[in-house]
């Protein structure tokens, strides 16, 4: 018969912590907890092959559950000596969702459950205010979470009561006042959803168990798992554990905990409590919870209890815990334990320590670090010596500094977002709702809540700066603004929030750069010795370069030559070489770039120091360099002495339809081929006047966007006539190579033929998605994010690499090429080097290298060698 | 030892007609012809391998070449009795190139050459006339040809001799007159080039010979290997050939012929001759030449020996030959045969017959014919019925009607073309250099010049309507203008001009469609017999439709519903649907649109008769079907209700930078599924009403721009479930097939996944040439000339499949395609299925079908039966 149910108590779990897949997270690990000892209240959890069977079978369980169901509550009857429906000694319930990995926030939960009219009449003989308060939490979350009720409705009761008595805060009830609150509440639910809350526990139960699969598809928890990658076929579990409440007296607690700092890493354990409340009063952020260190005061025995189990739950599951608990009357009971999310900056300190405990190795080490979490290392912090006015400060969430627009909405904050302008959303506090809203945030800011509250969770999971618990604000957000110390900062005025610090900062202060250093600095030299791919940067000024250098770039994978013109000094003169009405014309204005573009390749090449330097020569098309606004165009026209109606009909001959697929890369150096002329000329005279001085340096010319091999060696030619010209004229002989991007497929297709001519094949990956897909980058935002929504795609492809197609063709381009050219060197560059999923399938095909951008050097560098440490396990 | 030249004279040749590859057509023929006993003046061939040498080996000759040549000319010297450089008597020579296949007119010929001033003088003796005009000759032909002097200044010595002497015409100069113009030219050119014209002829042989293979390699012989996809590494041979001289008296002549008519292929000796001229005045059509049946009259001996030549000639070549010949003072000379060009009214006219004649079989005939020049059936004639003003008559050179305005310059075609412009070239006669002139124009009208002259042989051969010594017009160059009747006619004027009957006709002349029969309708026929690709056509309306049909399509390959909204009619609920703000309007909007394209659905599958008829889905952006003039903005912003502004705002709104990779294809109805599913209603909604008639029906639905089976799905069941509704509530049940088509590398690379759910695969090559190069057609014309000329490209890929890239991704497609499911029917459609190449390709890989434009149908039978024949044969 197969076994749907698992039931774990005291010293006992038919589960354990290796049946995550099974029982979930929650459920895996409470088995674990019963089975070692640790005071957790009795209960048993439904497996996610019921959630399967259920969806996969018209929303029904299958035949066996219930028999087994009714086995393991008798079980929980038995251990708590209490009995499910029982008036005189009712045993109550909380009934949660609990998936192979957490999703906080994303699953509903019901607690008390087992409460009804009769029951709770009983227990308020002995202690009304709990029964009534325990009652209305009921009918609360059954009505919300059960029968989908809207809230704001259910809160009327409440609220209408509160109103009444003059009270402002819940704590004001007295056990009438929830008396009255359940029973308005429970009229409140009879007319909104046409029937009672039942009454029957056993039918309580069993809706409680179906929502809870039923949330596994609300929108959501859809959005969350595409968030995060979560397949929908894992399916979520129900764990239906017995209640211990933290509001029954002032001998009661409900905490929250981490058995390491979340936020530094730091040895102790970290987390908050509130005395008379159950464990959602803390998450939810409503009461401002005192630090865990102040239970060694108020409950010493339970405090050390704690220490003991927090230290023995690391030694089990060799990472720092996340931990819920409750002191029902003085006893703990242990409600949760989970691997517990962590800043980046916490995730390397605390590997680096339990590395010297001796619980994991190096290795392990390596894989405990979220790569892309590394990101947020670098997150510019705020320079120490700028003034600054800081106008408040919470409690610092997510560590970082971010500047931005005070917003108060998430939908607004997206809209702003997409505008391009960078906003700080600003709450009382967040909910799951607010999801894209922190999303599209540069950071948030929030008047209430503690360390474990949504917007200091979500925060420091998305890797950016958080400040919860800041009392002294006033948010408004009818008004669209807050106030503090006295200073109003309305919708859209700057202001700058330190994570680190928890300050709040008015207007937009100046930021610093990072580099690596300290615990990261360990953590990447133990990945260089790890991993196989070498890591190169897309650089494409000096102090790009330098940077580069700095965050452990071994080279430069892509220097984009136009982006030297970018600057306003330099380009008027691009602009008149592309003006040009004749050859003639156009090499006089290349003579004026090429010592610009000389000197820059000089800087840049001593930056790197020997390392090599992969340039490309230009590729955008050359219109749009061409001026857009009014005022530039005047400037322009005066500059190279025409009228500015005919700069624009020059400028307007020159526009192409589809200029991703027009007129550039190497088909530029086809028409004129004076431009890749200049553009070898510096490079070369570059190379020649450091090889004179005895400075080493690697150059590599790369030629973008070829389609054949004809093509590479016209231009290969030419480039290498002018370097022969240079090298002449300098008597020295450096070596340098001439190599190509394959980014369109036909030159993935004839990479066995380029490569008999190429030194190195650098697969461009933005622009080779965009031609394998046939979809453009720039137009994508009208159907790409129904392409995701609908699952057509896993990922967006201009993020992480779309291995099945495009993936496909670099393996067919790496294979054809090594094959006619062992020798050749190959590599990626574009916005997937830095994306670890990608970067695993490079290590695995057996690039030689990727190349991303300065921030995401160490992103690179852990997940290459991460994919070195996993392709050796599996 | 190597041998590199090879003797041709009496009864003997070294070489035979077999030996093209190292002899070049022309000297091949020579020797075959000498070697069958015809009368051919003897010479020698040197051959291709020393083209191949001298271009390998820094232009200089194989050191065994000089001791051949002196061989081969002792064995000249003998046969003709006469002696190189001996000035009592003389041997003179013609050195002409000749490459494996005819390339007329690109190569530079050198007559007369041992002439010097010495055996001049002596020669002068006894015809002075002759010895001073061949010596002009002589060095007219080697200061331009060898010595690469203008022409334009050369010609100044003649033009100066009889302006001085008041002649208009050549045969006015007397013997001392064509003395002083050689005496001039010869100073001229020591003026010009800095040297004499070398006295020793063993000096003008070499370099002579040296000046055709330098030939090989001028622009206009590249230009023409590209157009006619001759290898650059063929080489040419040079033959030299003692003259025969067709200008010593009257009692001499020099014509050019055919075995039969390369017009209508009848089967008669056809050609023309000039009495008393050299071969070059013939095809030069500076003079008028008599038909050749006039030979009869005036040379009954030697027109008799032409025609028992010609009789022989085409029994063992099996096919009609062009011919050269001189008579010199009676005697009979040939001087070339090679197989004829024709128009394609007379090839297949010529393979019937020579089937008829037992000469060869069906698959030579098919194989025969150019498909490509089948599409010149289809050129429209001039509607009989029409008011036509014809305001001269010349010569039918090459069949067909052709409308446009009339242009003097071929430069000024090309321009006027590439803006659209239909073009008339007309020229008081035309040369080499005219050939991108003749080929932007629609059709070439010159006042010079008979059957062979330069503009007749390129029109037949490029398969465009050409009218030639039509001497009643008066051509103006300079003031770009033509008198013909009193009327003149000036550039930008539009005329009409009919190549099969020669007539010129003022202004724009109604035309009629064409239609297979007759003698095409017979190759047909057995072209059907032999291939085994199916031929479909691209057709978007019910004619088209019919038109296809009649062409001999088997179905309908590509139904471009878009298309059906061109109509002024119609865009404008188009636009509505497009501009809609919501989901409603959009739908109302389509309620209008869906009756329209039923019944012309209903249509099509009429016209059809129950073949298959594929139609693919909206496919283009809907921003293109916007209005851009500002009279259409207004009309829509009236008809819709909005104001001007707001709807340029709506359309700019909807722009695309990259409108080829942006929101269309299937991608329309993965954001707006409405528009797909009026679609699919509207198609089955036409089946089931035939179907309730018992009209038969094939239909097949097309998602166009597919890149994953997620995506093909959603779609597929959404078109599924219209189509179940639409078939239960007429209660019918006809069978209909789902598929897509193949136009992204993506979609190719995964076809295997797409074909488990996919009935048919249709690889749409022109979006697929584009993704895959990374090429847009619409922007490729600032660079793809360029990699034309630098043969970076051997062909426009958008005019012939890009077999390497986008051919390999296709095989990739069918493969998996049709491993993942066998019955899968896989074909193409695009501008490809047209091309013969293409085709020939598509028969290799074993496609089921090709679809092309209706008039390429016949081209797509033909090519497809020779595909076929060639495959068995290889």
């Amino acid at each position: 018969m197969p076994k749907y149910v698992y039931f774990f108590g005291k010293g006992e779990g038919e589960g354990d912590a290796s049946m995550k897949d099974l029982l979930g997270g929650k459920g895996a690990n409470l088995a674990q907890m019963a089975k070692m000892g640790f005071p957790v209240p009795p209960g048993f959890t439904i497996s996610t092959e019921v959630c399967t069977y259920f969806y996969q079978n018209g929303q029904n369980y299958p035949k066996e559950l219930k028999a087994q169901v009714e086995e393991a509550l008798k079980g929980v009857e038995k251990e708590r000596g209490s009995v499910f429906g029982d008036k005189e000694n009712p045993l109550l319930f909380s009934v949660r969702s609990g998936a192979r990995i957490s999703m906080p926030g994303m699953m509903n939960t019901v607690l008390n459950l087992g409460l009804n009219d009769e029951i709770t009449e009983k227990l308020a003989e002995s202690n009304a205010r709990f029964a009534w308060n325990s009652y209305w939490r009921f009918i609360f979350m059954f009505a919300d979470v059960v029968m989908a009720l809207p809230k704001e409705e259910l809160d009327e009761a409440l609220e209408g009561v509160k109103k009444e008595k003059g009270y402002k805060l819940d704590v004001e009830l007295l056990a009438e006042d929830w008396k009255e609150a359940a029973q308005r509440l429970k009229n409140k639910v009879s007319v909104l959803a046409g029937r009672e809350i039942p009454q029957d526990p056993h039918i309580q139960l069993w809706e409680a168990v179906g929502a809870v699969f039923k949330s596994w598809n609300t929108p959501r928890a859809i959005t969350y798992r595409r968030l995060n990658r979560i397949p929908e076929e894992w399916g979520t579990a129900v764990n239906v554990q017995s209640m211990a409440f933290g509001n029954i007296n002032d001998q009661s607690a409900s905490g929250v905990g981490f058995t390491r700092n979340p936020s530094t890493g730091d040895k102790n354990l970290y987390g908050e409590f509130l005395p008379n409340a159950q464990g959602e009063d803390v998450v939810a952020g409503i009461r401002t919870p005192q630090p865990i260190s102040e239970l060694e005061k108020t409950f010493p025995e339970c405090y050390s209890q704690l220490l003991e189990i927090s230290k023995k739950l690391e030694e089990y599951f060799k990472d720092m815990q996340d931990i819920e608990f409750t002191i029902e009357n003085g006893k703990l009971w242990m409600l949760q334990t989970r691997t517990g999310k962590r800043t980046a900056q916490a995730a390397v300190r605390i590997a680096l320590d339990m590395v010297e405990e001796k619980r994991i190795d190096k290795k392990e080490a390596l894989l405990r670090i979220d790569p892309k979490s590394v990101e947020s290392f670098f997150r510019p912090s705020f320079d120490p010596k700028a003034a600054k006015k800081v106008i408040a400060k919470g409690l610092p969430a997510s560590p970082g500094a971010a500047v931005g627009e005070a917003v108060f909405d998430s939908d607004e904050a997206v809209r702003l977002m997409e505008e391009g302008r960078k906003v700080i959303l600003v709450r009382m506090e967040t909910s799951p709702d607010d999801i894209h809203g922190i999303d599209a945030a540069q950071g948030v800011l929030t008047s209430r809540g503690g360390y474990t509250s949504h917007a200091a969770l979500v925060t420091r999971g998305m890797g950016k700066p958080g400040i919860v618990g800041c009392e002294t604000i006033f948010v408004d957000h009818k008004k669209e603004q807050f106030e503090a110390d006295g200073i109003v900062v309305k919708k859209g005025d700057k202001i700058s929030i330190d994570g680190t610090s928890g300050e709040v900062l008015l207007g937009e202060v100046p930021t610093l750069e990072a580099a690596v250093s300290g615990d990261l600095g360990k953590i990447m030299e133990w990945a260089d010795e790890e991993r196989a791919l070498r890591v190169f940067a897309n650089a494409d000024t000096p102090a790009q370069a330098k940077q580069s250098k700095d965050f452990g770039a071994e080279g430069i994978g892509l220097c984009r030559t136009e982006h030297m013109f970018f600057e306003e000094s330099r380009i008027e003169i691009f602009q008149e070489m592309i003006l040009a009405k004749d050859k003639e014309a156009r090499e006089s204005a290349l003579a004026e770039i090429l010592p610009l573009q000389k000197s820059d390749f000089i800087e840049i090449f001593k930056a790197m120091e020997g390392r090599p330097v992969i340039i490309r020569l230009l590729d955008p098309p050359l219109h749009e360099f061409l001026p857009k606004e009014e005022g530039d165009i005047k400037s322009l026209a005066q500059k190279i002495g025409v009228s500015e109606e005919e700069l624009k009909s020059q400028a307007e001959s020159l526009k192409e339809l589809n200029p991703m697929l027009g007129h550039r890369g190497v088909r530029l150096a086809i028409v004129y081929p004076e431009i890749y002329q200049m553009q070898a000329r510096a490079i070369m005279e570059a190379v020649c006047e450091l090889a004179k001085e005895g400075v080493k340096v690697s150059p590599e010319i790369m030629i973008p966007l070829v389609v054949s091999l004809e093509e590479f060696n016209i231009i290969k030619d030419l480039i290498e006539d002018v370097c022969r010209e240079v090298k002449d004229s300098y008597q020295v002989n450096p070596e340098y190579k001439i190599g190509t991007m394959i980014e369109t497929p036909r030159a993935a297709l004839l990479a066995g033929k380029i490569a008999t001519a190429a030194e190195f094949f650098s697969f461009g990956t933005n622009d080779l998605t965009q031609t394998t897909l046939g979809i453009s980058r720039d137009d994508a935002g009208r159907f790409l994010p129904k392409y995701l929504e609908k699952k057509i795609f896993k990922d967006d492809p201009f993020l992480s690499l779309d291995q099945e197609g495009v993936g496909s063709l670099i393996k067919v381009g790496v294979r054809a090429g090594r094959e006619a050219n062992k020798d050749i060197q190959v590599g990626i560059c574009g916005e997937h080097g830095g994306d670890p999923e990608t970067i695993e399938f490079c290590h695995k095909i057996e690039l030689d290298y990727v190349s991303c951008s300065p921030f995401r050097i160490p992103v690179a560098r852990l997940a290459a060698a991460q994919a070195k440490i996993k392709s050796k396990i599996n």
